[in-house]
């Protein structure tokens, strides 16, 4: 335990907390706690991460319609005939996407970018699920009514949104964006000032 | 993706987020963060974290003198003839020796108890390595001349600390504590009344 956790000796421990310390948001520090964590639960408990880890990235692809990450191909929700294929609400990232479908409010089908526009990480249109995007709006079996871009309100999510929402107009479908304002259940108060100002130039009118 | 990550399912993703949401301080939504990163990864990072897991558990026991994870018995440490091997430092967690060790400042030997005294959580003085400790303080080959006590400034901590300056008394050995005051680099401004109290209780002379 003395060597330093870089993951190039051969000491177990300090391997696993290598290997845990490349996952996002997870330091060396967390990643120590974590595997000491493990290493005092039973066999069968690092054996389950293992076993899930190994098959879930076994098992999963993209969904060759939605580019979202499945088992099956198409996924379940583009090949559930029940939703509303006229309505593709786009996402920056896997998550997003989860994210919406437990709010339980969106009926339609999904477009997975993996990422938004960031020069700068040399992220262009290129890396973007965007090509496939456009295929799906000439396919003329199921024509696409409209397309909610659903990005995130940062710098890089607008950004992809404008040059999205510029790129799909010859295709003449109705293109729409998730609606800014107070969150539900926040508080004027702690409230910054970015998002006070989208909620009154959104302000609706109440009938 | 629109099941309940609850493991129950056979949903690859959903059993990875419901492994990883066992780790502590992760909960279902960092879980599922962390799973979709893995899934965007080459199969390799899988892998890797897979293969260390299940090496770390398997090649890691306790060490039979000072009960630390080892993957050799005794212990690195422990098996160090250039330690100083008449202090023993007690520590709760394995966590706690690796803190203490990158410190630098101490040459000893540790012995990890493996939690401290908890009544309400049902962890009492049998569930503590302190027998393995008795029989340390017993092994007249190597004599122990001082315990330090670094056990954590917490209720928990403080109870576990007492108790065993009590149970060793009838040896006669020295029994310390670390020194509780101000973290270095910390602002009085931002120090908690009972650290600021520790440190004016246990102000120390200027020579």
């Amino acid at each position: 335990m003395i060597q330093p956790h870089d993951g190039s000796t051969k000491d177990p421990l300090s391997r696993l907390v290598f290997e845990l310390s490349k996952l996002p948001g997870i330091g060396e520090k967390t990643a120590t706690r974590l595997a000491y964590h493990i290493l005092k639960q039973e066999a069968s408990f690092a054996e389950g991460i293992a076993q899930a880890l190994l098959l879930a990235k076994k098992s999963t692809i993209l969904c060759n319609i939605c580019c979202n990450f499945t088992e099956t191909d198409p996924c379940r929700i583009c090949a559930d005939r029940d939703r509303d294929r006229s309505v593709v609400c786009v996402v920056e990232r896997p998550n997003d996407q989860h994210s919406i479908e437990l709010s339980g409010k969106f009926k339609g089908l999904y477009h997975v970018l993996h990422g938004a526009l960031a020069p700068l990480d040399g992220i262009g249109p290129d890396e973007l699920k965007l090509r496939e995007l456009m295929k799906r709006l000439q396919n003329e079996q199921t024509p696409i009514e409209e397309i909610i871009l659903a990005t995130n309100p940062s710098v890089e999510g607008e950004a992809t949104a404008l040059y999205i929402s510029r790129l799909l107009k010859p295709f003449g479908v109705r293109i729409s964006q998730l609606a800014y304002g107070i969150p539900m259940g926040g508080q004027l108060e702690f409230t910054d000032r970015q998002t006070i100002g989208k909620a009154m130039e959104n302000r609706m009118e109440i009938r």
